[in-house]
């Protein structure tokens, strides 16, 4: 199933994408929602990111480019970071470049949604907690990292988490393709089994550490091919089973710091 | 004027403390409230995090001993750091070290609360910006560290967040005190002009990178004198104008990772 978030005459809705047009909902796609019997096409709405989560958490540096260089054994402690909901736009939103940042990464990345209350979880029961996937571009601007590791900054500003379009429900995250195209070249196309820390462990060890909820969000890392953009470069970050989340650079004057 | 949340009566409320008792107010303590006309006292009721935020947003390393240890100008990129809001926790509730932690360092720290939504402004416009102060207690443990700079994991266990036990609106953040006990014991007193980035200058920067919304937290950073407490260890961070957030450690059995 296929959820949407979507604005429609002013107004800001959930429903499901169906092959008749999406289906409105009313309610709490975690928890109890119903159809509202209006049934929309995709090209009267405006899409929105498909969630607003409370917590977008990212791993470093989490592919490798084939399955002989995976390591032997898991790192002991996942480079783990977080995005504020403050940096999320919508599919066709432009990811906006700050005066002073001279170019910024783009990522693409298989998003996991929760969908249950989650703390200390194995990974055998991590797929039963998980409400569906979606796609993240994890923009960097790695000129903001600071020299003692700390990546806040540089993954922070405002629009560097686009999501979107969907959230599918049904999708063997073992079994897809995570992939990017700029400007219509590929430049990112690798299967998930190229993870370092695969996306069970990573969340069976997340629940260990915190108390994950419903909606938030995991951006499970990006395929090698990562490169930068500058200004008016469109970035297509793709998985089949989900679709296409596009978005357009476009540099301001606004410059960061005081 | 000095805000509390509380559970009485299995509810959760929000009041304004006074002389006569807790005046239990309804409505968004952000936009617009009136009196209920029910006064409580203090000993009648379960005091809460004064405040559930989207963001708590940290500082790392940032005070000196003394004055004459301030840095000629201020560090280019502040290392800033999240922490997720499943990590708060109220006055008196426990600190939970999880079993694979051998010990935890508390840290005191004035702790702002944003009053409206903040976007690239200068340092003279901050405190039209900030609703309140509050003590945060920005546990962690170093152990927990990424060796290549990532605190992420280190800062974000459950119960790592104390935040309280008041939002104090009438503060002049450059005339108080950061001060810490562990089992009665003064561990720091400082303050707040010892801070290496300066307040103001710290949510002016944090506002030209992402768009801060009322109720985000920012913890200002931890005096000298952050220590390490183990199981049953009674830390109580306290700022005169605010009041005194008083927390116990408590170990378990429960391991980290999978």
């Amino acid at each position: 199933m296929k959820f949407a978030r979507f604005k429609y005459d002013n107004e800001v809705h959930s429903g499901v994408v169906t092959v008749d047009g999406v289906k409105v909902l009313r309610g709490d796609i975690f928890r109890d929602w119903e159809y509202t019997g209006t049934v929309l096409q995709l090209e009267q709405l405006e899409l929105l990111a498909p969630i607003v989560p409370n917590n977008i958490i990212g791993i470093g540096a989490n592919y490798v480019s084939k399955k002989d260089e995976l390591p032997d054994r898991l790192p002991e402690i996942p480079v783990f970071f977080f995005k504020p909901a403050s940096s999320i736009i919508g599919p066709g939103e432009n990811i906006i470049i700050p005066d002073s940042v001279n170019e910024v990464k783009f990522e693409s990345e298989l998003a996991v949604v929760i969908g249950k209350e989650t703390k200390n979880i194995s990974t055998e029961n991590v797929l039963d907690h998980i409400f569906g996937y979606t796609i993240g571009n994890d923009v960097t601007a790695p000129q903001f990292f600071h020299s003692h590791g700390h990546w806040t900054v540089g993954k922070s500003f405002d629009t560097f988490t686009p999501l979107g379009p969907f959230i599918e429900t049904a999708l063997d995250p073992d079994e897809v393709y995570v992939k990017a195209e700029v400007n219509g070249e590929e430049k990112q196309n690798s299967p998930t089994d190229l993870m370092i820390v695969p996306l069970k462990n990573m969340i069976s060890y997340l629940s260990s550490v915190m108390t994950l909820q419903p909606g938030d969000v995991i951006l499970t890392g990006s395929p090698v091919g990562a490169d930068f953009v500058k200004d008016k470069d469109t970035v297509e970050c793709k998985i089949d089973e989900i679709g296409t989340l596009k978005n357009t650079t476009v540099k301001t004057s606004v410059s960061i710091g005081s």
